[in-house]
Formats: structure tokens, C-alpha cells, sequence
């Protein structure tokens, strides 16, 4: 005699801040977009780094991962929050192309530099993801100021938990 | 010293009927996605007919137009309600190849039967668009169960009015 | 090495359309809001009528059911389909009395008429709620134009579904 | 010959940070719930504090602050964040009575400390609302560690903002 129940509240998991802080290593491209120029890792240091790792026809990265993408990117001083895209192709290799990847950044009006992970010579795993151990798209890492990784996460990520892990990273200095 | 104004809800128009009622021409289909065989408009006379002309790259019909059609695929029975999804690609034509659909529409989960619009000799919009008059992508056209066009229509639809619509025509026998 | 899984679609229940077609006992209404003069099912006979019980204080109610019951009332003629709102209080009565049901149906804009269910002299089940044997709220009735009852739900009701069974009973003449 | 056009993505104004970080007066209330004694702004030094003013039947209350409030409530330690609502009700007086408002909360299944602001005694705006120059409902007042002012905002809050917001105020200490 009441309305259907509905879920509880869940405390849910702070995102994983990795205790090692490990450097990552320097990513692979193979041909950048959004930029003139082409980026490293190693002259964003001073910026915190939002980096993510999606493709083009993951409905998740569409649906969630490149709209918080582009609010991060568009919601920081761009001297503070760099946001990287990294287009890492491991499946449906024919479709993802780069000539289709410009297409799809056209249509999607995204803004951010992205760049597309440079191809395995032998395999479907594109070398950047591979080094860098993701699981799959949409994956999202973020870096503080020293280049230290602070959060690798694949899959959805809570938009609150992660401004406060921005903002906790933007007072660091 | 009240809470900040709302929108004031608006009638909304009435989707377009035709009132000239007109039988569209044939598609032209170059390939079938999620059929054993060629289907032909003229074959699905007796059934209600739902058209979701879409193109893979389109944010409007992968939002919105895409997971309309398929609720409306799940949502009535098949000897009653028919949707045919109709990718016709006007732009970007080298990403949107069937190769790239084939990706995008296993990605998507759609499982309703999609035609790839022929593409037109000498020109960038597909033969079946032109011959249809179609505006852009997302369209929906919705067919009575005489083959007689009902709705015609360029962007988002409203879910509650396309249901009355398919209501009307399911009771029109 | 894919994107986290994503719920398969599941074919829903259509809408529960009682055999027996019964007829609605008449409401019992304490006071009417939205509307100059007491309102009978019997008057509406020719229209379809949705009735959407609720409370005040009731989330699903506030989240799903009036907003649909409104959209409803905006987007088809009112001599063809007839909104009315159902206040069946059976819980914490003491704040959901007639003058804090104004407050609410002025601040959330309702427009269509609200009667309140009579309370009963002996128990917390309002009169119109016990005699229609109502589960809870929200719950949705659609009368068809002869005052048939051909839906009779709790819960939340799907937009696309509703719409369709309104379009059914619209051509039914 | 293209879908229809979207929104252009607008740079938003990051939340006002009060340049002068005044310190807010004491609230005064009337009566409290989910707290088994009466709380103080001055007992919660050294946490972040999020207070959100709402009034139980303001829509953008019920739709959005309240649901951020209890996200922020959820997702960072207590003794780290504290979440104070505040209910300041400034119209529909006789709707608004505490007893409705433990009804409200408790369907709405609100978990933190709620204060009812102390009623004038000759004005419909309340005592805490008047002194901290509240404009209406939703507003949300975040402080800093040190009790210092640093959020005072009327209306929608966004949350990759806020989180970022108390992201920093979380490394400062």
C-alpha cells in the first residue's frame, strides 16, 4: 500500500587513486587532431591531465565518457586542466579509421587535442593502450601536476567524485 | 524571493499527417543488415510500417532517433508493427561505408532490418532520399497498413504521439 | 577488452487491458481543484479518460506520473482525451490536506482538474482508492469512450505503450 | 541537409567564490531531524560544510538540489564533508508545517541533518534565510574548514563544479 519501492542509496567506491603514483609512459600516435602541433606528455607537467582513452563506435564513450570529456574541458582555465583524447582502436579496425575519426569529431563538436593511438604491427591492441595496460574504452586517467597518474579507470566515471579529485589536484602545487 | 521560473509547457503540434495521403516510391537498397532477404515495401502491406531513415555519424539519431525505433521494434508485435531502419548517407560518405555500418549496428545492438540507401551516380545524396523528399537526418516515416504515408518527419518525434499514432493505425483494419 | 556490458532490451509487458472491460464505480470526490463545477464519470462519456491517482508526497508520483498525466493533458484535444487527477491520500494525511495540495498544484503548474478521494469515516484508505481496489500510488486507469476500463496500473507507466493504447481507443467510434 | 542544429556548448561561470569570505551569522532553528542533538556551524570547524536551503514544495528543490545534496551527503566522508539542509520556508506556510516535513523526508528518504528555520514573528521570510540574505530555494552555501564563506549560490548547481570546489577546499588545511 505504497508507491514501488526504489533502490537505496549505495555508497559508491571513490575512484582508485593508484598508492604508487606511477609516471606513465609516453604515448604512441600516429596522427593528432584539435592541435597544430603534436603533444607530449612531458610539456603538459605543470597541468593536471584528464586523458580519454575512448572510440568512436563505443556507445559508452558516446553516451557518457566524451560529454563529461568535453564539460571537463570546457569548465577549467586551460593553463590548469589539459583534457587529452585518445582514440585507441582495438576492435572494428576498417571502421575506425582516421578519415572517420574526423568525421566523427566534426559531428560531435568535440574540441579537445585527440589523438589516435598508433597501430601494433602484430596485433589489435594499439601500442599506447597496451603500454599503458587499459582494459578498454571508455577508460579515463588523470594525471596531477607532476605527472603522476592519480586515477585509471575504466568505465563510467561519477562526474562529482571527479571534480573533487580535480580540485584536490588543482590546490596541489 | 521565489525559486528561479520554469518553462511554461507549450502544445506541442500534432504530428504531420499528409493529407494527400500519397504511396511512397520503392526504396533502393544497395545492401540488408538483419534480414536473410531483400525486403521490398510493397511486401509489408497489412502491417504498420515505421521507416527511421538515420545516418551512423548523426549525434540527433544515435540520442535519439535510433533507440525510438528500437523501443517501438521491441515494444509491438512484429505482424503488426514493422520498423526498417534506411542509412542514407549524405555526407562524410567514406565513414559511413557498410563496412562501418556493419561495426556500428553490432556496437548498437540494433536488431531491426537496416537498408543501405543506394548511393546516387553523380551526386552526394542517396537515391531513395532524394526520391523521398527526406530533409536530414533523423527522419521517421510511418506507413498504414495500405501502404499510405501517415508521418513525415525531420528531427526528434515525441514518443507519446507516435504511440497514439501507431494506436490509430493499428485500430484502422 | 570491450566496453563494460550493457543491458540486453527486454521485451515489456504490453499494458494490462482488463477481459471483463468492467465499468468504474463513480469516484467520491471531498473537493475539486482546476476545475468551476464537481465532475462525474458519467459526464465524460464519449471521451477517453486517463485518471492518474497520486499523492502529494509520493516521489514516483512527482518524478514520472504527473509529469506524463501532464503531458497527456497538453498534447491531445480535451474533447478527445480527459486528464484528472485522483488525490488518494493513505499515508501521512496530516500533511497532505486539501490546502497544502493547492500549494503543490500551484507550484508544480498542474492544469488539468484534481479531485481529492474522499476519506474514509473508519480507516486510512480514502473511499475512490478502496472501491477501485487501487495498490498504491501512482496508479493510471484509461477509460475508453464508453467508460469501459481498459487500463488499470500501478507503477510507472511507459510513454510509447500509453500512447498507443490512447491512439486504439481514439479510432474506436 | 544536415540534422538538426544543437547547441553550441557554452563556457559556464565558475560558482561565486565571495571575495571577502565573510563568515555566515549563526542559524537559528526552530526544530531538527536526522540528528539526535541540536547542531551548530560553529561544531563542524575543521569540515567542509554544504548547506542547501530548500523549501519540501519547491520543484527545482525536489528535482535537483536535493538529489545533489544527498549525492554530496553519500559520496565523501563525514568528517570530511558535512551536509546540512535547511529548510527556510518563505511561502505556502500552512503546507510546509514540520510534521509534513518529517513526511517528506522520510518518502524522499533524506539521511542528513535538516533544520527547520525559526519562522519571523511578523514576516514570511524566516529568521536564518533573512540574515544570510538567502534570494529564494534551491541555494547552496559551501564552507570552508575554517567556517569561511566560500559558495553562496540561488539555483541550479553544477556538479562537476561543486565537486571540484570542495575538491580544493579538501586539500587546504
Amino acid at each position: 500500500m505504497i508507491e514501488p519501492p526504489q533502490p537505496q542509496p549505495q555508497p559508491q567506491p571513490l575512484p582508485h587513486e593508484p598508492p604508487e603514483l606511477p609516471e606513465l609512459p609516453a604515448w604512441q600516435i600516429a596522427q593528432w587532431f584539435n592541435t597544430d602541433r603534436a603533444l607530449q606528455l612531458a610539456d603538459l607537467r605543470g597541468r593536471i591531465v584528464l586523458i580519454h582513452a575512448f572510440q568512436m563506435l563505443c556507445p559508452g564513450c558516446v553516451a557518457h565518457g566524451l560529454p563529461l570529456a568535453s564539460k571537463v574541458h570546457e569548465s577549467f582555465a586551460r593553463d590548469e586542466v589539459e583534457v587529452i583524447g585518445l582514440h585507441c582502436v582495438f576492435e572494428h579496425h576498417d571502421a575506425m579509421q582516421p578519415h572517420a575519426l574526423r568525421a566523427f569529431i566534426q559531428e560531435y563538436r568535440l574540441r579537445f587535442p585527440i589523438g589516435v593511438d598508433l597501430p601494433s604491427a602484430d596485433g589489435a591492441i594499439p601500442r599506447t593502450m597496451a603500454s599503458w595496460n587499459l582494459q578498454g574504452t571508455p577508460s579515463t586517467l588523470v594525471l596531477d601536476r607532476s605527472g603522476r597518474l592519480r586515477l585509471h579507470h575504466f568505465g563510467a566515471v561519477d562526474e562529482l567524485r571527479l571534480g573533487a579529485l580535480i580540485g584536490r589536484l588543482e590546490a596541489q602545487r
